[in-house]
């Protein structure tokens, strides 16, 4: 198999577009972990909502986090993915977070008081199984 | 949308036959990375095949690792992810070596040459967002 390095524009529209699930990668007491967020992606940051109290609050400060999406056809076949490494914080302007509750995003899980979490796009890469 | 915690055995059950994509969580230079790749799990431990001299290489000496696998039916739906906390080691005997290239698993692009690295399952958890 043959793997392809995405443009940067191709890996922004695979982000945006087309998919609505991403793994959030962070460090939580210096152990790598990994969840999954429904997230909605602009051009600069992508944004998730999770319920207070779980790992993903550690996200709140400043936190690096590594964010991956992905899509697969088959066992052995085509398939891309998109990596994005960035800072996450905490939303806190009213304004911002107004607009965030009325719009399309729901979490996994998320009741209405859960924290917004937005993560500048910092670096993003991606790369592509072409179909054999 | 209520989340069900799920126990070890579905967990397991999970990993092991209704996923083939898999997402490595790991620490470079002191930030989060998450990858994909194509794995095969046992009861005990999970292993999948990366080239030479990728960002996976990190792995080949003990490093703590997340692993995570999740299927979702539709953006406001159905879904399930399970979360393995463990340590990666490189498979270096020489027997195994022999049955893994061997075996059904190919990876995201991997040459013949390359590292087959196991994961040990120390902890597995998982959750369900059932149908709605």
């Amino acid at each position: 198999m043959n793997l392809e390095e995405l443009p940067r524009e191709e890996c922004l529209r695979l982000l945006q577009r087309e998919s609505y699930v991403g793994r959030v990668g962070f460090i939580v007491e210096g152990r790598p972990m990994v969840l999954p967020v429904n997230y909605l992606a602009e051009e600069r940051s992508l944004v998730f909502c999770t319920p207070l109290g779980t790992k993903l609050s550690h996200l709140a400060g400043g936190a690096p986090v590594a964010f991956e999406v992905d899509a697969s056809r088959s066992l052995y076949q085509s398939g891309w993915s998109v990596v994005v490494q960035g800072t996450a914080n905490e939303v806190v302007d009213d304004r911002e977070l107004e607009l965030l509750r009325r719009g399309p995003l729901k979490s996994w899980a998320t009741p209405s008081s859960g924290h917004w979490i937005r993560i500048t796009i910092e670096e993003i890469s991606g790369r592509r199984i072409p179909e054999s």
